[in-house]
């Protein structure tokens, strides 16, 4: 048994036998590698806690899908028998794919996808199906690859497989909530994991699988996990000094870029194949994989002393922790933002597109608006709809979703956390707020 | 107020009047460096939560410097009126200390110090008294560097100022143990900080001032302490797959110098000066505070496709955590060992040197060897003898010695935690222990 | 000092000089009596773990009101110093209102009241007012008793230290929702007090005095505060099985006093005065402290032997834990309940008195039903209305009501918990239900 | 599933079907009546949490009945092929004998011992064996009582049952260590319990069957744990106003038993049968189960007007909390107390017998003294010896004795913790060690 202690669920074990699958997956060197890649991106500059990996958080939901399975294959309901069977048979793909969800992550999670125009999911499944290690392992012990990518892309058959790892009370969903929370010192976002599982069930509703909890004992529980999203939303993911660090790596990338293209910067092979060429993404993969926080730390670190202005100014505003400052939407009207940037800008020569931006953070509460966006004519590999519920069922297998019977919940549907913010340099600020009045 | 979230003390406050010195310290650059530098080094890859940094720890002896002060000047007994009016004069020298005691730290904390021959306690004092941001602060302020590095000498003549920070019941100490048992999940080394502020006192024992606790109220607290420093050792700071890994990091930096010294790789301008100059630290301070975790990772990563065998063998492993494996020397005789080691050495041709290592791991629970060395001739900066006690004070203020009074702590004390192991390839293992009987 | 430990606040202190009045208050035999009235009466038949006394809930709240006068009056801005000074001159009081608040508490809290006829506050006043021990450690240090009784009915004209023991947000409601969440062990209810304190403000609003919350770090501590109320008002206080067991104690009281009106039972004379007395307590007051849950026990344990056959029946059922079983209005229509109701006791010849019972448990989640009722006409000492918001203050003062900016409080705003449900013996509920679909 | 919340171990459940027998068996009386019995009886003068129930504690015991059994029946290895055989045989008896051990416990647990001279676990025997609810529900499943009472008695052929509920690592000590930890808010006596079943194991040493710990894994774990016992001793169980309340409720007996032999008091049949019957339990096992603490509190209430005046005094100053004071022996040497108390009793007049008390609370920290007295001849029902040492298990089932390898616990090996302490009146304890000076 190989014993991994862990600030959230204590005890994780894999078994030297039953789990030598997932056991070489985790010794592979693209798995490896989430070691260096932060879960919470740059939010450490504002919860200094949170520099918990994507290696961790892998492991707590391979742990959770566990934890899941037995629960629901503990079920003695004959109305269980044939999920229990769809299950029991892809048990090794469950894990599997709980294990490697997150394999494409690359540095700075989110904050990197704007500057290179990819987002993290197209790696995920570049990678498990690529010339790699997690490739190999997979076929070894006889797991289809495409199916792993299957399950993750939510676009695999059995839906029960599919539902644990992403819906709306998923194991991936659980494991962050409750180890961002702790991590970061937040005080918000906990809930009774165990009462969660002791309650947990699967079914159909409207005609769909759904992982669900027993309606009289699983209400409170329901809502403590709504809210426990929600909070962590509003106090933690959309913090505006995470997001303000956050645009300025977008940018300082940006600048890199630019400068590349001009042939004024030098850059390591693996940067540039990343940052330059788009979609082609399988020839590019060992590339990626070479890429960690280390290695964009590393370079920053480096371009605090370049000889463009711009990518020196930014470098050190970030190696220093001197982000820009936030103004919020209802502070200042847009349309008088904008006016007065130009007039700064113009009046001080700086570029508007390096030292003025507008971020947008949204998500709903209840509805997970980055699983539903409508996929692009032609783009592969976008995720699916994602069920937008939790159900409740009760003792005859009858679902109801949470909104129905639950007040806290009704009031937050569909209510979207959404904040628009301007950030700019601190030496700029109070001249562009300076004697306004909203109104 | 500036509020920080915290996994460990939950809420940590600095007061943007009261605490102005503190926050333009952590603004530093060098002290925003210790984001980089993890507090345990390599022990994330035996547990994996273990990826706090020397910034939070930092920040967490600094919050707990204040609590103690305020405890130790709410005492109401006359006794303690020359440590309050001590300490209350140099409340502001005790806090910068407490917050830039570990500044000096470099990547992989005790790791890379075998390499580079030179301690981080040096470091810390080239960085305070360097030409460096932190050292501008301090005297903006009107704190004279060189005290601040007195009291973390400890030879700084208030002995009470001192004592808070490093004797046998600091702030330092207390804030590592429970952050380090946390992170890591070990389950063991807390005990219940809360508790023993409350019968935290001062007072003096064999004429020297000492951190102290109430005798009727203290002796299980202070058991406790103990223990958990005891547990931390054994079980996580002398773990073995840990040790394995600071082994290899210490080895392919040795291969990298002797590679750099015979021309045959490139590295950067900081990493050489670390690396090849000894002693004269001052002028390369501005060298040293460009080090980071991240440097070091983002070479390993480089190395593994060096040209040099033994260097790009080594990184490999370190990356695909393929660790040395040990050999305890209970299991095998030293001088069998060698003999052994000799034979398959030359017998595959692969180096002693960087193949075949010997690792001693060292503390005492109750004393403190690290505390506790002899300065070697006209070394400077080294620290002097610590406090090796606990003392438990009564209410006329007469001390009494832990071990005294503790059937639990006598039976450890001088019992050094000493464990001596050898590390070799994993393809080498079973042939070197491979038919030998232990006699 | 005198330390206390406590599963809640952990260290509970009181000064052996400055806190000389509370630790003779607690030395009282009406105030150590309340370790022998459990705070949740009947509730650890359905939550074993929920055995915790008013004794130990009221040392909470007075630890908990030291805390917040502490925290306001470490307050810094001018618009504080009025409250300050308020409060300043009025810490004895309020620490002694928030010792003193529960005093008058009786055997099983709310189940007796309903047979007595008189509510445990007005049994705090008689106890505040009359010829005992508390009433003379008052007088002794100096503290006017009509002044505690003021505080705690809410009539004392410091509307501030009014505020800090009942309002939406105080020191009372605090520690019984941390203390009856941890014991119950019903994972509902915890919020972070540390943060809830550090955020902790006061201020004026609608020209009311209001114990508030920084706007901008407290919403969502007051979010979670309102629902953790929400929480255990559905799970734990409203609890079909606890509600049983009150009815059931109710109704064995109300049986004695018949028995005993008809001469057919012996009570001891403490329990007589305060069975058949009702109004005039002051007389009954030295008959009343010598009843507690032990008392009751030791009678319905003898009466599970007594010669009527409805008094011995309700009792063994109460000491064997064979409650009634509810049936929730929804499962039944009220007409066609009590239909059947009368066929099946005419039946049987069982009585309806005793034997059928309705229960309606209803509490706001916002609003706190039983602090807003409408005194009657001529009833004396009754509380008035109580402040039904939770305000948020901003950086100048100005507050705003929590239910205008949080979606979750306003979707609870005014949403009654209201559950209706009958209850019957076990025996007879698949007669009474039998049949009988709910359209 | 029946469902229970509890504060130690979260969610505690039954088998609606599997476990009937157990839910049957809480169901009856003597069951329900540990409701009323407190697990610390007069403890929570001391630590007013602790008001937690024998009730509780049993259920929690049965409940970890179940985790040792689940853990030791999915170990793999052929060794434990025997004891997985003999556990799965017994799993009904081992689980009932958990719900059951202390059945017989009375009011104030030890406390009344000493006053009716009979042994709570002689009581346990007789409610078992005897004509009660209990006896009726084991035999209508088939369990033979008898055998029930040999594996609580430890003398039941199946040692690996035995072992499971009474050893130094059972199920019984680990639950009530966690429970009173908690509930008294001691900060002490905690430990990793997911990590000790994890590590948990069987096997035999010495030709014993032992409940052990995995050596590698192990050891911390089984020192945290000796450690615990230890601080509970000292910290709670041998507290001194702990021990002064249990002094004065014996005394309080001794003198209403003495009242009742002289014809000069009333007591109710079921106190007088068990303070006056010595030995033939069997006859008395009705009136024995209708004593809780109610009871005892009830009466010691009443006799605070007895007129009797030792009676009244005693029983005036427990329900006031007004306990003798404590007086350590190494304080005053006993000939000189003794000498100082006959003096100023005879000055005074005031009984030695029930004022002037002697008490020595004794057990060793890894020895447990109570489970190894030689039973006294002709005596039946006395416990056997227990196994006196903790095994941890290398991999190849041989075991080793904690103390060989725990510094730890052999610095506490055979220390016993035995506190002499003299009680007496708070009035007279200055006159008693006035003036005296030990030396």
């Amino acid at each position: 048994m190989k014993t991994i202690r862990d600030p959230i669920h204590n005890i994780v074990q894999f078994d030297k036998n039953n789990d030598k699958l997932l056991l070489d997956l985790i010794d592979t060197q693209e798995f490896q590698r989430l070691r260096h890649i932060k879960q919470l991106g740059l939010a450490s500059f504002t919860y200094p806690g949170a520099e918990h990996t994507r290696f961790a958080h892998s492991l707590g939901v391979t742990h959770l899908m566990k934890r899941f399975i037995d629960k629901i294959c503990s079920l003695k309901e004959d109305r269980f028998i044939p999920y229990i069977k769809e299950i029991g048979e892809h048990r090794s793909l469950a894990l599997s794919a709980a294990l490697l969800h997150d394999i494409g992550h690359g540095p700075f999670s989110h904050a990197l996808e704007k500057t290179t125009g990819v987002r993290h999911e197209k790696w995920t499944i570049a990678i498990i199906q690529g010339d790699t290690e997690v490739n190999s392992v997979l076929k070894k012990y006889g797991i289809n690859p495409q199916e792993v990518v299957d399950v993750i892309q939510r676009t695999h058959p059995s839906k029960a497989v599919v539902k644990l790892l992403s819906s709306q009370l998923d194991t991936d969903r659980i494991d962050y909530l409750l180890r961002d929370s702790k991590m970061t010192g937040a005080g918000y976002g906990t809930f009774d994991l165990e009462w969660m599982i002791n309650v947990l069930t699967i079914g159909e509703h409207n005609g769909e699988i759904e992982v669900g909890l027993d309606i009289d004992k699983g209400i409170s529980i329901a809502e403590d996990f709504v809210m426990a999203r929600y909070y962590m939303y509003t106090n933690v993911y959309f913090h505006k000094t995470t997001r303000s660090a956050e645009l300025l790596i977008d940018k300082i990338f940006s600048r890199a870029l630019e400068l590349y293209n001009e042939g004024n910067i030098d850059l390591p092979d693996d940067l540039v194949s990343i940052l330059t060429r788009k979609g082609q993404l399988h020839e590019t993969v060992a590339n990626y994989i070479n890429l960690t926080d280390n290695t964009i730390w590393h370079f920053v670190n480096i371009w605090t002393n370049h000889n463009d202005i711009i990518l020196n100014d930014l470098s050190s505003r970030l190696n220093k922790r001197r982000f820009f400052k936030s103004i919020n939407s209802s502070e200042l009207d847009p349309l008088e933002y904008w006016k007065r940037v130009i007039e700064i800008s113009n009046k001080y020569g700086i570029s508007r597109e390096y030292y003025f931006l507008r971020d947008e953070a949204k998500s709903s509460s209840y509805k997970d608006s980055y699983l539903i966006q409508t996929p692009k004519i032609g783009e592969e590999g976008i995720e699916r709809e994602a069920s937008e519920q939790i159900v409740l069922f009760d003792k005859n297998g009858n679902g109801t979703e949470l909104s129905y019977i639950s007040d806290i919940v009704n009031g937050l549907r569909n209510k979207k956390i959404s904040i628009e913010r301007y950030f700019v340099p601190d030496e700029y600020k109070n001249e562009i707020i300076g004697g306004y009045q909203h109104v």
